[in-house]
């Protein structure tokens, strides 16, 4: 049997999770194994020479399994295990026809996603980055009552886009700071786990216009592409935090662009798929719009975006 | 009557607090009042020129209400209000001895301060500032699964100096993070404000050692300055994340590099006073150590300083 894992970085680790172990133990592999050997993402031809015949393949979010990769490895290929909670890189519908099993990680970052989410949400609205810009650039000279103030998250109103397993952790995480209200949307409500929150079921433009700090925590589908568009960014108040950590796909920084808040933006950290951000930076947008952060909730991409035209903001 | 006031960025808001409208009302004050009119600190020199004869002072904590200003003041100085929380920028004794009444803010920030903690808490463990350098430096060339990746708060033992009301503020945000033990010291339990969350009150040696995560919280007094000592810091886990947001003087820099830590340290977000960090600018010990962010709590002072020799960290 023929192994390959497109994993390194998380194999290395030491020690190996159990069931890899045995695969691995040094009495002899139950089976072939190639791996990647490198800390950057595998080229996808060097990913199609592997595959070509194997029976599993360990891949991460950043490998696209479409119909072409599934051909090249063939009838050989019954397993396939994705080092992430989110699976829009397969192919799913090919994969079934296949008959090829799909193993993920659900619930397993939940905590580390959500506790990054209120990290950026925090981080955003308290101006730790700009405030750290300050001293390095001598912006600092003395305490001042109001200098470099930002918001609160005491009675104000939280809008969570998708109040799904992560979704819940983030307004567990939050409740006790004082949120006076939590909006929700989704594809229905979910009063069950609403009702510990007292999380309120609206629509996306309620949401957009009520929240004070908005949470895009919804899975990437059809119907949540681009979601955040320019008639979204419209209606946000201009004094709201935005924080995405879902997909990077599931807002429009041109809707953003377009409704205005580049100009009233003080900063963003912005942190979609990579190839997205690099893109951004082709565009010199990021520099100009804001900061973006890489993807530290690993699964997940994690991105917050202020729009603000509060003086004490927009003097940064 | 008259009266000064050194707090003019705080009064010029819009609208002024209703107490001090009448003061400034239009249709004539009511006392003769002296305004300082510069975000700046007010000078020595100013400030005893404007004082002397007073009825009343308005100041902040970095204005040192000492004996010698007491003096200059004169017997017509009856009441003094600082816009602080913290007292200890007034000569308690000299005023008590002068009949002089006191007003100041206590617990009207106390949400602000824990959400600040909480704040620098997480993006000292997740890596925000040091993430976004990563992105504006061009470090971050692709997704990696392991790449940046901090410390979280899930199962972890959090040791708090002081569980005053800013203490257990800061607490009750953190439990939901999955915290699994609250560890406090200060002058005696608190038996009633732990029970809540079956927090231990322990040695401060024995909060140093066990504590992932350890926060200053406690007032600054002749029992609490530089508490978190050479000693502390030698005894604390080598991955902990400190974070201060008591006065500066709770903990020493000496201290911190003495026990060694300055070598493992990956970063520092440190905010004491500002004549404190200047000092330390001086010293080339900021840029060595760490970053320093001003302290954005209003009337607290915030740190936070992770001694980390975790090859992850050490890396950057």
């Amino acid at each position: 049997m023929q192994l390959v894992i497109e994993a390194k970085p998380y194999l290395m680790q030491d020690p190996h999770p159990p069931g890899l172990s045995s695969i691995l133990s040094s009495e002899g592999p139950l089976c072939e194994v190639e791996q990647w050997d490198s800390d950057e993402p595998i080229p996808s031809k060097e990913l199609e020479r592997g595959v070509a015949g194997a029976h599993g393949l360990l891949c991460l979010l950043s490998d696209s399994v479409d119909k072409r990769l599934l051909d090249i490895a063939g009838a050989n290929l019954k397993v396939i295990s994705t080092l992430s909670v989110g699976v829009d890189h397969l192919a799913l519908d090919e994969i079934k026809k296949r008959g090829i099993r799909v193993g993920y990680t659900p619930d397993v970052l939940t905590d580390a996603t959500a506790e990054l989410a209120v990290s950026l949400l925090l981080t955003t609205c308290r101006r730790l980055p700009e405030a750290i810009e300050e001293v390095k650039n001598g912006g600092w000279t003395s305490w001042k009552p109001l200098w470099m103030c930002g918001y609160g998250l005491t009675h104000s109103t939280v809008g969570i886009l998708g109040l799904g397993r992560i979704g819940q952790a983030i307004a567990r995480r939050l409740k006790p700071f004082g949120v006076q209200r939590f909006l929700y949307t989704g594809r229905q409500p979910k009063p069950q786990e609403a009702a510990e929150l007292q999380a309120e079921f609206v629509s996306t433009s309620q949401l957009a216009a009520e929240s004070d700090f908005i949470v895009v925590a919804c899975s990437l589908t059809p119907a949540t592409k681009g979601l955040c568009n320019k008639d979204f960014f419209q209606r946000m108040k201009k004094t709201a935090v935005f924080i995405n950590i879902s997909r990077g796909w599931t807002w429009s920084l041109d809707g953003a662009l377009e409704a205005g808040l580049s100009y009233h933006l003080a900063w963003c950290l912005s942190s979609v798929m990579f190839e997205w951000t690099q893109a951004l930076q082709l565009k010199g947008r990021c520099c100009e719009s804001g900061r973006p952060v890489p993807g530290l909730g690993q699964w997940s991409d994690c991105s917050c975006w202020t729009g603000c035209d509060d003086p004490r903001a927009t003097a940064y």
